[in-house]
């Protein structure tokens, strides 16, 4: 159950100290996850280097792991960074994109969860199955499972390595192991705009970075990518402007928007 | 000659099927590429690891090779890729980006299609003038000659590869070595947003996806990207707003549209 | 202090010649760097291969260096095109994304400016502090100083390389290390869409490829960021509908836009 006043805590958190969120992610959807922090009032930064990630990431306040267009050298610095973010204290969120896919992003996956000890994590419903389970269920990058029949799933990873599960769908589930969030707000149009899920990933790093209850955090994020994503869908008349109205009502976003809109 | 009915056929395939179309692109492009595809109906994927491009290769309905921003690694993974695709008897789209403005460009180009054996080669009068002399022509991406200058050289190449070419441009020419197709849809301010050629390529990726007779999927993918473009930059005030306007008319692209649009 | 006369002919000159401009860049910007070059006038190329990037910067008429998403193969790239293009007196732009916030970063670019020579280097004011300090200030790749901090630094890091320097900002500063020119246009709203500072890199490198005169094309390429910026903001909702309306206002620029708009 959101309680709608947390939740605008925590979005005025992000806009007054702009926490700094670090970025491993793929080439598709970089220009739009850095744009959506910005637009929710948090300071993204990019960086894969060997050489920097370490630095980076510790001077950031959270850091967000995502496999999207995953190479071998882009692993060794999700290690590190993980590693070192999850030593530190500071919230890592994996997105394990197209977990499912092929053994080589489900094992990716497996080995950031055991190795970097996320806080959170986001996926759909065929990446969380394919979490937990050796057998390959997804088509690409997009589920074909619906968010429900993942619940199951999700409980057992988050019980199992002590972490948060989002699975995002017509309706998101957040859970802890025990409790279960819902998430009802959002629009199926969203799902032709490339990268929100990955955006709702980043954006899951910004409310991490302000609220280490990691379960409020992971649905505050969720319920601001639904509100934001539905007012947006509607004044939309198709994939294109709906980015770009995305953009501008996270931007404005109020509790008046929250309010009204907030499904409960 | 275009049938309006198989063109719509094509097109409403796409919609329910919902082709995997794998991607091996520039960095430029891929989010605007991911975009188009999916407000196209198709459902993009991006993956380059050597780990994996084989295997995703397998599971897709198509592969398009871009070598916009190419370099060693990736090339080896467009090798594994298009072999693989090549071999499974999926069809293989080669976008020749800059061919032509350097001989690492050309050679590589003359490598995929010698050793993957794609389907459709969509570039430029001047990429597809490089493919077929040793002399370079092309000033960086942008072609510096008429489609028209072009056709003798894509007839040759067509011919010689076993493939069909599509040299885009104010006219779009078509060729599976013999015949010769024409798409008189565009405008010239489609020019002024980077990489719709790209996108041109992936669409018709995701055409070759759901209709074997090559010069047909290739030919409508050039189609509705004219008319969506034309379209589209009737609604825009510049090359920003055209950007939005494209991605909204492929996703709402009906029958009448293209009836009342397409040049025949 | 701004000569209107000059600044509207180099973007006709821009306009007429459509020079070359040759990026190596980071990721995250690529496609708006390629978009906002084109709206311009000019022509983008993106290319980092170490087997063709002195061929791209030889036949370039400017080259821009970005490290945003730097990593150590790609600084090969940019110190071979560098060398090679300031050997061949065509101009470079550095943008020292991030310099300051690790010594990776600060020390690439010290590399750079020793061995590439750059005609013209644009950050913000913590990234041309942290090129003349050995203390790390930048916090990610914000900035937290304002822009007149840094004209000290700027004037010296000019004289000491006998290169132009940009700080933007609230008010922009450039200087040849005696002169100092300011730019009043812009607007905040600017500082919430990610890449608009490597924009204003990429059109310092189109205005440098058509003036030799550095403090002037340093100059005239702010101008029109801030001018476009300042007109787009008037038409925006907020950091979406930004980026649309910013290509649009540049691409159809008028003589009268700038009279209208420029601060002087």
């Amino acid at each position: 159950m959101i309680n709608k006043e947390l939740l605008w805590n925590d979005l005025k958190k992000i806009r007054e100290t702009s926490p700094l969120v670090h970025n491993i992610t793929n080439y598709v959807v970089m220009n739009n996850t850095a744009n959506a922090l910005l637009s929710l009032g948090a300071s993204p930064i990019m960086a894969h280097a060997l050489d920097e990630v370490a630095d980076i990431a510790s001077i950031s306040a959270a850091l967000v792991i995502n496999i999207g267009t995953l190479s071998n050298e882009w692993i060794d610095a999700m290690m590190i960074a993980g590693k070192t973010a999850s030593s530190k204290g500071i919230p890592v969120v994996l997105d394990p994109v197209g977990a499912g896919a092929t053994n080589y992003r489900t094992n990716t996956c497996l080995q950031i969860i055991k190795e970097c000890k996320p806080s959170i994590i986001r996926g759909n419903a065929s990446e969380i199955l394919a979490l937990t389970s050796s057998i390959n269920k997804t088509k690409g990058v997009d589920s074909v499972a619906t968010s429900e029949s993942a619940i199951d799933a999700a409980q057992w990873l988050a019980h199992e390595y002590n972490t948060v599960v989002t699975i995002s769908g017509a309706i998101d589930y957040i859970t802890d192991g025990s409790m279960v969030e819902e998430v009802k707000n959002g629009s199926v149009m969203m799902t032709k705009v490339t990268g929100l899920g990955c955006t709702a990933s980043a954006l899951t790093g910004a409310f991490a970075a302000v609220n280490r209850n990691y379960l409020q955090a992971a649905t505050h994020a969720m319920a601001v990518m639904g509100i934001a994503g539905e007012m947006a869908v509607k004044k939309s008349n198709g994939p294109g402007s709906l980015q770009v109205h995305f953009l501008d009502t996270l931007f404005n976003l109020s509790f008046m928007d929250i309010e009204q809109t907030l499904i409960v």
